[in-house]
This record gives C-alpha cells, sequence and structure tokens, in this order.
C-alpha cells in the first residue's frame, strides 16, 4: 500500500479520498487551481507530506487533465496516476499525448453521488459500498492497477474492471442518456400553465427528478461523451419518429409501451442481479411526525424488511399514500398484521 | 345526493366508485361485458336497484363509449351521465353524436392511481384525498354538475373544473409525455449488456419507474389523445435534435440543462403552492429490518416531518443510503440529534 498521495483537484471527491485514506496511515497533499479551496481541503485531511509522492489521482474535470499532466508528471516523475472522471476515453487521450509513461497511468470512475459538491461536503465514508470502475489500458502495468485496486479497497469501495471505450458507452446509454431525456421533459414543462402542473403525480416527479442536477457538471460531462451519445440521440429521435408516425395504430403504440416494459424489468435490484419483483402495498396514513415512524416499527417487530419505500401526497390534502415495496410474502404477513391493528392498508399489487 | 347508480364497467376505478358510495345509502348496479367480471363486482359491493338509475357512470375504455351509450340511454331515459376517461375531448365526441342530450353529460377524470387493476384490487377509499377533474360542456346543466360533484365530494375527492379540450392538452403535457418519454428510455435499454445495467443508479430507477405501466392501458390511452400528442412529440423530436447539433458547445448543453432545472422547480411540492425547497439528509444504513424504523422513531420523537425520502443499495452490498427530504430546519435538528446517538449521517445537502 502507497504512503503518499497526491490530489490534484480539491472538490468533493479528491476531498472525500484524502479523508477516506488517512485512518490508513496514508498522507495526502492537495493541490487546486483555487488556493482558498486548496487551504480547505488540506485543513481538513490534515498535514501534507513533503516532496513527491507514490501516486497522484487526477481529480479535476476531464478537460482539466491536459493542462496539469506536464507539470505534474515533472514534479512526480515516478509516481503512478489514476484520474477520476465519468468518462475514460478523453483523459486516457490526455494521458497518450502526454510524457507520462502509459503503463503508469490507471483511469477509474467512482459511482459516488454527485448531487453534492465543494470539500466541505467531503466525507471519508463517500465511496463505502459504492462501485468503483477501473479502465486499465493495454499497457498499464500490473503494478499500477494493484497500487489503485488497494487504494480503491481500502476507502470501502467495489472494483469492477472495465475497458475504457466500453465504460463510455456504458454510462452514455445508462446515466447520460437519462439525464437528457430526464432534462428535456422538465425543459418541456416550462411554458405550461401553473393549473396543469398542480395535475402533476409521482410519474412526472419521478422522471424528471435528476433534472435538478447541476447544469455545469452536466454539460461538461455530456461534452466529453458526445461521440457516444450522437449515434444515441440519434436513435431516440427515430424511435420518437416512428411512434409520432403510429399514433393512430393502438397495436403499435402497445408494442412501444411493452418494449419499455421488458427495458425496465433488465435494471437489476438490490445487490446486483437481476431485477427482482417486488410487491407493492399502498397505506394511506395521516401527514404527520409518527405516522411512518409506527408502520417502520411494526415491519420491524414482524421481522418484514422494506425494500424500497415511495411518498405520494395529494395537493391540498393532509393525507399521504404510502407505498412499500416488499418480497411477496413480507407483503402479505405486513399487510395482514397492519390491517388486524387497524390501519387504512389497501389489497397488495404485484 | 342521488340514491341510484348505474356503472358500466366493474374495474378497478368503476367497482371503487360503488364501494366507495355504499356508505352513503347509494345502490349500484355493475355492468360488464364480461359477466364474471360484472358478477364477482356486483357481489363485492352489495345488491343492486331494479330499473333505471338516476346517474349512469360510464367506466370504460373511452373508445367503448360509442359502444354503449345508445343502449344505456334507452334504459335510462332521465339519467344523468358522466364519464371517468383519462382524456376529455374524445369521450365528448361520442356523446354529441349520440341520442343522450348533451345537458345531461359531465365528463371526468379521477387521478387515481392505475397501476391496479380489475375489481378485486378495488377499494371504497381509492379516490380519497385525489384530484378530480370535471369537465362540463357549455351546454352541460348546473343539475348535472351539482349531481356529479356531490358524488365525487361523497367519495372524498377534490373537485377541480377545467374544460375538456384544456385537460387533454394538460394531461397529454404531464402525464402522457412523461410516460412516453420513460418507456423510450426503458426500451433503449433492452439490448445492452447485463453488466452495463449492473451499474445503474438511482437516476435510471427513478426515470424508468413508471415504463412497467400496462401497455394495453396506455396504448389506449395515447392513442385517444394522439392529436395533441402529435405535436408534443415533434417538438421533442426537434429539441433532441437541436442538442445533438449542439454537442460540440458545452455552453449550449448547460442551457438545456439549465432549462430543465427550471422546469423542474415549476412542479409543485407537497400540498399544492409553489415546489419547495427541500433539504435532503443523507444516511448510511445496515440493510437489514428495524434500521429505518428506528431512524422514523428518532424523527418522530423531536418532532421532524419526513416530507419524501429515498432508498439506493449499492449492488453486492449489505448497506444503503437513504436520504431523507426535510425543511431545511428540521434537516439540522435531526441530523444533530442522530449523529449525537451514533447514526452515520452524511451532511445536509440543499
Amino acid at each position: 500500500m502507497v504512503r503518499t498521495v497526491r490530489i490534484v483537484g480539491s472538490g468533493l471527491i479528491g476531498t472525500s479520498i484524502a479523508l477516506g485514506l488517512r485512518p490508513h496511515s496514508i498522507t495526502s497533499q492537495m493541490i487546486d487551481l483555487d488556493p482558498a479551496r486548496e487551504r480547505l481541503a488540506q485543513d481538513l485531511v490534515g498535514q501534507a507530506h513533503k516532496g513527491p509522492s507514490e501516486l497522484v489521482i487526477l481529480a479535476l474535470p476531464t478537460h482539466a487533465i491536459a493542462s496539469v499532466i506536464e507539470a505534474e508528471f515533472a514534479l512526480n516523475p515516478h509516481s503512478i496516476f489514476m484520474d477520476v472522471g465519468s468518462v475514460k476515453y478523453e483523459p486516457l487521450q490526455h494521458i497518450i499525448e502526454s510524457s507520462l509513461p502509459l503503463e503508469r497511468f490507471v483511469a477509474t470512475h467512482p459511482m459516488a453521488g454527485r448531487e453534492i459538491g465543494g470539500a466541505q461536503a467531503a466525507r471519508a465514508d463517500l465511496f463505502a459500498t459504492r462501485t468503483w470502475i477501473i479502465a486499465p489500458g493495454a499497457q498499464t502495468s500490473q503494478e499500477a492497477i494493484s497500487v489503485v485496486t488497494d487504494v480503491i479497497e481500502a476507502l470501502s469501495a467495489h472494483c469492477v474492471v472495465m475497458e475504457a471505450g466500453e465504460h463510455d458507452r456504458a454510462v452514455a446509454a445508462i446515466s447520460h442518456l437519462p439525464q437528457i431525456l430526464s432534462s428535456l421533459l422538465a425543459g418541456s414543462l416550462h411554458d405550461l400553465p401553473s393549473q396543469w402542473l398542480e395535475l402533476s403525480g409521482a410519474g412526472l416527479r419521478d422522471t424528471t427528478r435528476i433534472a435538478a442536477s447541476d447544469p455545469g457538471l452536466w454539460s461538461q460531462i455530456i461534452y466529453s461523451n458526445r461521440e457516444n451519445l450522437k449515434g444515441i440521440l440519434d436513435s431516440m429521435q427515430s424511435s420518437l419518429h416512428d411512434l409520432t408516425d403510429s399514433l393512430d395504430d393502438p397495436a403499435q403504440i402497445a408494442e412501444f409501451i411493452e418494449a419499455g416494459r421488458k427495458g425496465r424489468a433488465r435494471i437489476p435490484g438490490k445487490h446486483g442481479g437481476k431485477a427482482r419483483e417486488y410487491s407493492y402495498l399502498p397505506i394511506v396514513i395521516d401527514d404527520r411526525p409518527g405516522q411512518l415512524a409506527a408502520i417502520f416499527n411494526e415491519c420491524a417487530t414482524i421481522g418484514v424488511n422494506i425494500e424500497d419505500l415511495s411518498i405520494e401526497h395529494s395537493p391540498g390534502q393532509l393525507s399521504a399514500l404510502i407505498t412499500l415495496s416488499l418480497s411477496s410474502s413480507d407483503a402479505q404477513l405486513i399487510s395482514n398484521h397492519l390491517l388486524s391493528i387497524g390501519w387504512n392498508v389497501h389489497p397488495v399489487l404485484k
């Protein structure tokens, strides 16, 4: 395990890495273009070592790698380097065009929450239980991969190896496209009368939740992965076009909705593996403190595990509908139990 | 208040109406094309009256209204009629082309959950706290509106008046478009490698949740509202085209994401009114029964109200991230409290 790390970029990700490595007696030099950010981050993570570091972590927007790589290589001529960007092909190009030998670079991508920003939001356990993709190139040395894997595992993250180009195609499809379609939908709400928006249900709220994401961050991610996104967006346009052309034929519309249903069923459920079929238990509650706690207590009492939960409020009303996602047997157990003690439980849905 | 109702269509909506009216001493004749469904529904709602009914509720797919309206009018020549379909312009056309005098028809749309199906899933309180749109025409009589309003209020729903054409444009934008984009996105997952889907996060799950909806039901809804959807889908295609053309310009991509953020902010929060700004409190928990209950207990103990909640599981891990949506002051209160008793609470996000 390395003992000294240099982290270039003192935002949420970089600072969280340094905080997480500290209990392992690894010291970090925090670096940032902005001296105030750098000072804050270094204060948070404790005193740095002097001189070169064994590992340099490029924790900055991928397009900024080109502007720092030569200076960093000059300062740390024997170090291993890794990045943590949301796309993997572009940073690799920056490295290929630099003096850094390719065997010493490992491209990586921690799948950690992004709504948070800045060193002040950093946490030592930000990566705990998260997937962290490593995308080593053909020339990357085993030593470099081993150093980076140790660091990722020290942060309690879960390593998954994927080729850089494949990584970028994967996140285009499962992360960048959902962001674009959510933003597209949310953008279309802009000129609607308020009275229409008053009719919004859980469907609109779910589908537009990620549209609240940071435009600065997301424009860079989408820009960096534009080559993969072009084809996907063309295909979305063409599917929309086909649907528009088939609006006069209910059978073709049904096929379109059915294709979505099949695709949705492929998303893995909790703990990976195949998507699990949950049962859904709707309960109408008074919308005041203690109601949810009481239900969760009952679940705990009879040993029922809640897999997921949604809360829906009706405009102008003081009650709420909560829907618990449960295994089929648990749903039946807790439904009978709650009914027997007077809760307003609706029939279990599959 | 009417005393006798005839409900044509013995599915979830029709049977729930009958169940909800029963405590008000209103009897219902349940009707269905399928004799088994009709019998089940009638058994559930109790004995029917004989002869004509004061109110006829058309609780069947809107395209099916044309096939029943003449016979129903002949059987109930002095009744008031209402429908409960998801679109309002098309049923109105069926009525205009029928012998039923327009003054006796009220178009309505209860905004009630749709994943449930069939009489066996019906509940007397299905409409409690829900919005129920009524879309009377220029010729609809005050008496008809008053009868229908009384029935809706007896079901504990909340009446909102909207013109039929406006209703259809509104639901096209806030309900049918989200369904189409969610199905479009989910459909694109169909051919992806499983390993890619293993990387799915909460964003993909949220945006595709409603893609699991019933194809038969939704193809009819979309078909019935196709005139309004054509223009919206054209505009979506053109926005996607513009975005594709601007992928080389991060500033234009940022504008696109920002437009979505502004649109999203217009969706009203809990209890109507403007979208509320919540604070978000992330907590890492062990993924076993009792953990959520314990947190909700603590919230109840110090009088903190949870506005919403999400649960995110990492593949292959036995811990989960829950995020509570709270008012800013409540978030601070419960965060301090949970930290003081040893929970793994992360900093509050705005």
